[in-house]
């Protein structure tokens, strides 16, 4: 093996040590952190981000990433030069960003996180406008320090906005959403409208009281299922959920249980033990600290949350396996409904204004709404001043709804006040890529369903390993969609899903 | 304020983040983390350790260091120039120990303490003594390093094994304490006779099965009236309870719960939150990072616990107060009881092997002999494979107990195995600091019995606060001894305590 490699890799499996410990302690303030804490706990985390950065923009990083880069045996072998082009993508990334913008953006975020509260609370955008502006305006500053990519091999394009994107899923360029995106949106809206004229199915099933207790008892048991190694991961409770991939053998899960809706925290739970999978999956046993143990992006990991959620947790063959179970942790109290009851009852399609609430197939209206208004923003093509009248303009379009107050409208998602911008079409990439992977499951594997009713998830297990998460960041998102699939990402697999459900269950 | 000082200053705060990030690390290794992490977090805490370790011992550290000691601002406040003189006594210590020797024992620790766990279930010293003498050698090439710290004022003669005391207790001299052991021995040897020939109080209240939650509830509302800030704090369980001042605001208290026994969770509780009282009354917000918000030593800090524990706890007044509440949490379980009836039930002093489970009176025999068979070791008049001999020995003479095998002897406690050497004694320091300060507070104060029968702790609080842990490490142990008391540190408070309860307890 390259022994530049090898120096390189060291260095980095200690930067990981720090972000390691760091994410415990990200991890702590969201579950068990006492309230009065908080300020120390800011201090701390700014001592070692300091000490992160440093090690991750050092002369001394940049020297093995050199030898590194003009190794034979690292040109050789191209998993290890995926890595090290990866190690390249992120440090010259890093270095681009002069420490005072760093600095104020951190500022700006703290500050602008506030006033979104405040003029959330009161639906207020004018409130929040300027702390927008000034957002956008840093936001502009740091995509302009990375400046707009490369056009792609054939000439294709590119823009300001496919900077912001890279943070968030490399390689991924706003032209290319784009054009998966738009008949998305013109099929979803032809399907809401069958389903309007349909009949929504009856929810009575999930109108039941059952407390947190049992509610986790049946989360773990779903996980175990799924294939999450719980002598290498938790679940606790926090107010929004996450899952962090904290270190070799040490992933934590998240999930919140409200009494009345079990189905609620049992998707939540299962969204985050995807994720949980891909972060298990990962070779960090060997590659800790290295890109080839890293998930490829946000995108990507979506992907396998989404799966695991939507594609086997809202399936026929799901209910008929978890449904006797659920019953007995929850005392009979689902004893006169069907696997099929359960089934119809968590597959509805129904317009709403708060996207975290939406359904699986409105949900992507939400982020392609959002990535329509981003992309025209740094298009300039769109002040932040004039954001509202284009939501509300969307949301009548997309989803046929009166936005009455933009709490219910452009205030909803604290994503902004923190600069995420270029984030949120990850949610419906995600998406997108489940729907695609798990057919190519699907053809893969001819009794899945008959698997998936009897409790056995180990052929979708065993293909996201093999497939994704074997593979760190050695290829990207596009190249291993295709490599995996045989197609590029496209909008039918999602449609074929979204169609092949929701029109039998509103019989329309 | 000194220049010099608030430079000083801000780099011990960043060291401290630091070292709060890895109490983070441990309190989590201990309470939540899954097993599965156990090596990536061992590797986490090595690189936090390297990282704190360089700064403390940097030259930039002694620069700081220097001006400061040369600062007139600094030598003319006496807060400050205590301050300094710590600082400079913690650095001198440190650079003092060989980067090699530091790694040698970290290696020896975990080696040793793997042999000591097997040795101890085969109830074998032979398969320990190797492992105990290498630790023993390396514990003298570490004090030795130190070197034997200078002759008292009046020329009072030191020793080595006082350079390893000097970790634990800053200050504390082998022949100082032995000055103060040596009658509490004779004294408690009496006692013990006595109560020997009356009558055992009756346990039967403690008998009864609470389960792990109720007792949970029980103990916040103890921790809430001894006045523990649980807004900056949390009770968590885990096998081998502590307490953890993580940072200012947070301060973690761990405690374990069996069913059978409520008093175990109670006590300990109530010892933990004796430490985390000093932790919290620590000026934290304005000294984080120097020893102005440090304790003065594990002695001083057990003082506080077992003020706590067995002053309060163990005390008519504490039951009087906390009886119907825990009845009422206890759905009735002790209704047929008086305070008195647990009063007498939580006050028993019997003779036992096993030091973690000697009660309040015995316990100090537990620690005069380990601390006289350390003392030994390093005066050279005594060898590690003739330990278990005068440890039976001790026992015979001490608590009339005859060691049926060194599992239930010598090789009792972990301790050693990791190389601490010198901490004992500071538990039976901290019984008789906590005696001498509950006299003074009992002076103070004239109806505390009255007080403490409502459930108003305050006049406790109140006084440490203002006499202990308001001062950080301004002064050393006995110096501060003396000044809040009016006497030198002795027996004689302990043992009026000891007898004043238990003769009549035992109408002997």
């Amino acid at each position: 093996m390259s022994d530049a490699y090898k120096k390189l890799a060291a260095h980095a499996r200690k930067t990981e040590n720090f972000e390691s410990i760091a994410r415990l302690a990200a991890w702590d303030q969201e579950t068990y952190m006492p309230e009065g804490a908080a300020s120390a706990r800011a201090d701390q985390m700014a001592a070692m981000a300091e000490l992160i950065h440093n090690r991750e923009t050092s002369n001394k990083l940049a020297d093995l990433l050199a030898a590194a880069e003009a190794d034979g045996a690292v040109k050789s072998d191209s998993r290890l030069s995926a890595s090290v082009r990866e190690f390249r993508h992120d440090f010259d990334r890093k270095i681009r960003l002069p420490a005072d913008l760093v600095a104020e953006i951190a500022r700006q975020q703290s500050a602008s996180q506030q006033i979104w509260k405040k003029a959330r609370e009161a639906a207020d955008f004018e409130m929040f406008r300027p702390s927008l502006e000034k957002m956008i305006e840093l936001t502009r500053r740091k995509a302009e320090c990375y400046g707009i990519p490369d056009p792609g091999p054939a000439g294709e394009p590119t823009e300001l906005y496919d900077a912001l994107l890279e943070d968030y899923e490399p390689g991924a360029r706003a032209a290319d959403i784009q054009a998966v995106f738009d008949p998305l949106r013109k099929r979803l809206t032809d399907l809401l409208e069958d389903l309007h004229r349909g009949t929504p199915p009856d929810d009575t099933p999930l109108n039941i009281k059952i407390d947190a207790d049992k509610q986790h008892k049946l989360g773990l048991l779903v996980l175990k299922a799924m294939g999450i190694d719980l002598n290498a991961a938790r679940l606790d409770t926090t107010t929004h959920p996450f899952c962090e991939g904290l270190a070799p053998g040490d992933t934590r899960l998240t999930t919140r249980y409200r009494d009345e809706r079990f189905t609620d925290a049992l998707y939540g739970t299962m969204h985050e033990g995807g994720h949980g999978l891909y972060e298990q999956g990962l070779p960090k046993a060997t590659h800790d600290g290295e890109p080839l143990a890293q998930a490829i992006g946000l995108g990507m990991h979506e992907s396998q949350s989404r799966m695991w959620e939507n594609f086997v947790g809202r399936s026929q063959a799901f209910w008929h396996w978890l449904l006797p179970h659920a019953n007995q942790l929850f005392d009979g109290a689902l004893s006169s409904y069907s696997p099929e009851d359960l089934y119809r009852a968590t597959n509805t399609a129904k317009p709403s204004f708060i996207r975290v609430e939406a359904d699986e197939a409105t949900y992507n209206m939400h982020v392609m709404l959002r990535f329509e208004i981003e992309r025209a923003v740094f298009k300039g093509d769109l002040a932040a001043k004039d954001i509202p009248a284009v939501w509300n303009e969307k949301m009548k379009a997309y989803l046929a709804l009166d936005v009455p107050n933009d709490a219910k409208g452009c205030l909803q998602d604290v994503h902004w006040s923190f600069g995420l911008l270029g984030y949120f079409p990850t949610y419906t990439l995600g998406n997108l890529h489940a729907a695609q992977q798990f057919e190519a499951i699907r053809e893969a594997t001819p009794k899945l369903d008959d698997a998936m009713g009897e409790g056995d998830f180990s052929p979708v297990l065993a293909w996201t390993r093999r497939n994704i998460h074997a593979h760190g960041r050695q290829f990207r998102s596009n190249e291993l969609c295709e490599q995996i699939t045989g197609k590029p990402l496209s909008a039918d697999p999602l449609m074929r899903h979204l169609e092949g459900k929701l029109r039998p269950v509103y019989g329309s």
